[in-house]
């Protein structure tokens, strides 16, 4: 099989500069071209330094009819809002799409607007575009010409939660997550808050009670369970790099070593879930497409333990497992 | 009134250092004695090099009835076993103690063993010792031969809960803890868990569902409030030098508003406990004996956070407030 | 004595925010008054939560006259060109003044705008206004009306050499500064290169061969010795909040030894100036305005070693250090 | 070709951890042993548990013999002394080995004794065992049986200056090396020194004119270039998990530039040396085989800046570069 050529639109921040590593290791994908409106001209290994003599990319301007002729598929990086208008365009010129925003992720156009506070520039494709976790939506996104990349805190809620939820192993309604997330989370604009100084040495919640994945999460876990789900997420901002942890707070009739089974048959045929033993830190899945997950009980509860990389298997990484699984190569190729 | 001489039993940890750091800018109070089973005869300074030429104290070995004739209090930094013995000893020689392990903080025997799994060395004050929390026990701090210094995750959950429950503005029983600590919490001996590269760019729960704090916060707010309570309490590790902060998920009767209002009242003799309107990072209160508390709404449930420096109000800042109370000063010498 | 009041313009950086701490715990001055252009009628304490509850002072726009009636010394914390023309304005109006900018810390206006690539609003007093290093200049500083606050790298680099140079234990032209500094002395405004991202995890050089404290450590070392002075100078950014190392390769006639012995000498009067045996870390100072100096011999030249805090004696130590001089307050005076 | 089967001597540490993550994702080689005392018994996973689901390797304790029998080639990552007396073991029972240690690096017993203080276990080699930097000595690593894979610090040292000495651009003794590296280069054994919260937030040097990597960097770039080499090294510890910058003042004939041209011609066929024009960071080689190298005008001098991964290129990357150019594979196997 030939090549997968790949473009990246909105290619100045952590994801896209993650996603342009795992692609310049890929076997069978090159990364052909770059879109930014603010470096244009530039090339990619200037605006990342890290990939030096790795890639002759070189920045330009947003051509989606040009993009579409020399590209297999699109990864778009672009904020929400923006990125339905772009996408619309992509797939409008014959590209197929992986959309990292959450412009098509949620099931209804409504909950959207109300969560995003923007008018949906394609609310047509809302509900019926493919949520891009392959641990359960595979044969639809081998097919789609767009993928819904997840968010990076729902992927560390929805891989725990739905396979418990759908054996009715816990109480939909009463759940509680308190993630923790490095820095590279909040993006690579200049900000006073996102500043070392500012974010070294402390750790802080944020958006508590009104944080965009919230609804995604329930929304996924419902849809994937077939219950009315509603949880409780806070997010933290956690002095490093990069990695996410999920510590959820559940109540059911199970024990933990009853949801850890649970989990081992759910994903028996995941590659990138493990079920482990250990309590997970992110450092052990820091760098990797893994989710690391662990349950302990404790006295009336169970509380539930899941590792990721926020911009691996929380976003990059997750985009190419999509694409491996939308041009029919093995799910693992290149991630491993 | 002449000046409060203080030695410090169990020297070279880094609850010691931010002790000793704290005693050098005393006003009315100076560091007299320091001990240490492994470093007896270097001084003290150079255990903690940052206090080079600020002390001339030189560490001994423990003579309890030596430091009862030198000092008006010891600070005792051992670990809890040996601490209880310890400040027996102390006592019977004369001094007044403030001590900073578990060994004295509970109601009772019995759930001490079962938590510390020690035969207790003094059991006859446990439950007659006072905890040294002056927001709440000043009186008794004031006479007291032995305060038991409040542990660090106890002080950021014990604080924003007690008069929520007193006021049953809160369920009791329905309350999850998830905190946040430093790596200093972990104290300063060797071990490999400890070391730089297994905890930076890292984050990770611990002894989920079995932390000997979990039975302290119980007792204590149930103490304080007047109603049996019940916390699911989970520390997390998490990559920095100092801090705690503690996010708590209860429901109730009030709205976050109110339980702001609650603390207001409460607090509103309490120098070092501060109601704020922004969420708290534990940056803010770095290097100070403030505890920052918020509250927000979040759906059925109101989410508390509470942040304070774990070396200091969560140990050695206590300690020095609890001494100041201890021999009439005003509470805040040495600590604005 | 009644109470200094003091005034901070430029008052929303990490230099004021530390220059605001340790007003607050001065026992002879008080902070009266803070001006921001950005911020003007928020108070303080929103600008910088760690403020809270301990200062109700409200950010205004500057008014050099009013400031003057109120304060009896203005910290102005603005960047070069814009400091040296508020300054002019503060000293019409009958205020002194402690500039924090490079603008009057070089002896020659031909070099400050060879460096700084400015006009110099106020050249008359370049070369006549007294550099604030109370170790060297503490008769002129007593009786200013402007004094030019020290750099944070020219802190590291002059303390150390001055007196070597002056006795001829080393050649002064053959000095090579390798100095790595804390994120702070990039300062708070929203760039890219200081994000959390870009910096942590890191260490790199940069303005090498061009940066601005290489004349300011040539023009005082030159100044304080009498020797003319060549040093090449190369700052690192290194993932910490705070903190200077210099690590400086001279060559000499000295061994080591004599090189502390030298600095005994010279600095035996000098309260913040420590000559340790061990190897200096910058946490050993960090918080402090001490600097702590080691020398090592390494085959035929022998290397230095000089830490400090790059806020607190690299800035706003130093600036309460002067203010107690320029008011004939002991020199320590809320610094121990 | 069939797999090439590796086995790993001393795998608990953060190399061997490296080396077990660049093999598990290696086209051509395959994990097939580790052995350690401490650890024997354990899944090598339990140890490292960034590696569950990825390795069924169950750590072994050390048996030469069987070791050779089931491994084409052996890393051996022990400690000095100790690392020479098992590779003769193993060489003995006919594994090729790559031997970490310095065991093999320097040309003469005397030296090796004088800056080691133990007696060298097998004598005969020192000086005839290859130094495993394949830009240099490809043909001989090609039919070595044992391979003295480069300290991670000389590495750093050695690619810049060599080709610049060798071609009489800089002065081969008035060379001043200050590097700063990150704490993984300390290792894995608990010692308060290696702890976060000695380490974080810090910088200090170590080792001051006396670290044993001077030596190693004096002989390798004086084999290579023919020229007698004399540098002052002086190493920092530096808040980050990985990286090496290292910082470095020549004198010579030549510009910055006419350097950086002659980097471009010396390793015009060394896929892993990056002649940059950007000031290079540690982040920008994280994770990566590679050393970018920039040069700069500075006075008199001429500044040199190298950046590494020390447990890569500085270590593991390069090993398996070794393993490659052993097995006559393609240099960059599994490391692009």
């Amino acid at each position: 099989m030939s090549e997968i050529r790949v473009g990246i639109v909105g290619a100045t921040g952590y994801t896209a500069l993650e996603l342009a590593r795992l692609l310049l290791i890929h076997p069978q994908a090159s990364l052909v071209a770059a879109t930014s409106r603010s470096d244009a001209g530039k090339p990619l290994a200037a605006v990342h330094p890290c990939l030096a003599g790795r890639t002759d990319v070189v920045i330009e301007t947003l051509d989606p009819a040009s993009l579409a002729t020399r590209c297999d598929v699109v990864m778009c990086c672009l904020p929400h809002g923006a990125s339905a208008e772009t996408v619309q365009q992509l797939v409008k010129a014959g590209s197929r799409v992986v959309d990292f925003s959450a412009d098509f992720r949620l099931s209804s156009v409504d909950v959207y607007q109300q969560w995003y506070k923007v008018d949906h520039p394609w609310p047509e494709r809302v509900g019926k575009t493919v949520y891009g976790m392959p641990e359960y939506f595979a044969d639809e996104i081998r097919k789609a010409d767009v993928v819904a990349n997840p968010g990076c805190y729902p992927t560390s809620a929805i891989l725990p939660l739905a396979p418990l939820v759908r054996d009715q192993l816990i109480d939909p309604v009463d759940i509680i997550i308190d993630s923790k997330s490095g820095v590279s989370g909040g993006g690579r604009s200049a900000k006073v808050a996102m500043l070392y100084c500012e974010t070294n040495e402390s750790i802080a919640a944020y958006a508590v009670g009104m944080h965009r994945h919230q609804p995604e999460i329930d929304d996924l876990v419902g849809r994937i369970s077939g219950h009315t789900v509603e949880t409780l997420f806070t997010p933290h901002l956690t002095p490093m790099d990069r990695g996410i942890l999920s510590t959820i707070y559940v109540r059911g009739r199970g024990t933990a070593d009853e949801m850890m089974e649970c989990w081992k048959q759910a994903y028996a045929d995941s590659p990138f879930v493990q079920v482990v033993e250990h309590l997970p830190a992110t450092k052990h899945v820091a760098g990797t497409n893994f989710v690391q997950m662990s349950a302990r009980d404790a006295g009336s509860r169970v509380v539930l333990l899941a590792a990721i990389d926020n911009l691996s298997k929380g976003a990059s990484g997750a985009a190419v497992q999509n694409m491996n699984v939308m041009f029919g190569l093995p799910e693992t190729l290149g991630l491993a």
